[in-house]
């Protein structure tokens, strides 16, 4: 057996417990970004298939300049009718929309748009795989919370109050933080929505 | 019985016997026009939630005019890295690419891209439901194509040769003329891969 000096077990102790800490908003990485990697890391181990679907834009007008490629000099950016992500899971379909804040009680309810909460309603319907990914920047903390729970909240007052934290965690599911993949949210849907659980997103 | 001139039955059997021919070609639509319209159709009938993806743009500048909505002024189309269109229906995972030509005897594979090829092989792999949609506007002839033919094809020169129709004709399944809705392709999904036939996607 190596005999280690005191200090320096009491430090890698000190390294260790910080490292439970380390997550992608202390790395500097926007949760998009942390989601986008997760995606990708899905991808790279053919463990699932999920994209984010580009910005919805209305072109007005596009210039083909000689020799160069076509430009866009006239567009606008249009409301998303659907969620941000989808893909395939093990053969289901999975679509999530992903929405960060920095107060530390609630989630705005202005996030949703109508359309977003209908299109959910519409995936459900086709026993289609649909929640959200709820993160509350200031708190660290990310909650995987079923798309059923968010309509039945947003059905209050068409989405005029923020969403009580206290309201995510009881019909959520707290994301673990990982290094790697950043944001693993598929072990939730694995574990409680395809794992035989009676839980049905 | 009202007795109508046998003038007016010949023309009105004309007009039925001409009403068979009615597809979106002859009446001006595009190809993708009657996809988005056949996807519109099946949204409101809760039938499959199916939509296009937004076209992939790269966004370089935005002007932020006062009083007035975000401009869009420089921004370039980048190369879809999947396919155009995804959704769920009945729980599964449909992912597919559509695409037209005024050949006859052949559908060019420069059409698809090396990227695309491997989103539909990603697909597969997770047990998504992957297809193409080609059709042929000079013979008025569309057909559903397996992803896994595609692929199979595309793999024995890298796409640079043109996909003979007698082989999309072989490997795929003609898609009925319809008027509403107007590419009923779900119908070929539900009877050839859904319906406990040995054939999958």
């Amino acid at each position: 057996m190596v005999n280690y000096p005191h200090n320096l077990i009491r430090k890698q102790n000190k390294v260790f417990s910080e490292a439970k800490t380390i997550n992608f908003a202390n790395r500097g990485m926007s949760f998009e970004t942390a989601i986008n990697a997760t995606n990708d890391y899905y991808l790279s181990r053919q463990i699932a298939v999920i994209h984010k679907k580009p910005t919805p834009v209305q072109i007005v007008k596009v210039d083909y300049p000689k020799r160069s490629r076509a430009k866009i000099v006239e567009a606008y950016f249009r409301q998303a009718s659907t969620t941000d992500y989808s893909g395939v899971y093990k053969g289901h379909y999975i679509d999530f929309e992903a929405k960060e804040t920095r107060q530390k009680t609630a989630m705005p309810m202005k996030n949703f748009h109508a359309h977003q909460i209908e299109h959910m309603a519409s995936v459900l319907s086709q026993n289609g795989i649909c929640f959200v990914l709820l993160h509350f920047s200031t708190l660290r903390e990310t909650y995987l919370l079923p798309a059923a729970d968010l309509i039945a909240f947003y059905q209050i007052d068409r989405g005029g109050k923020s969403m009580p934290l206290d309201y995510i965690k009881k019909n959520g599911y707290p994301v673990a933080e990982s290094v790697f993949p950043q944001v693993p949210y598929l072990d939730i849907i694995e574990k409680n929505f395809l794992g035989g659980d009676d839980n049905q997103i």
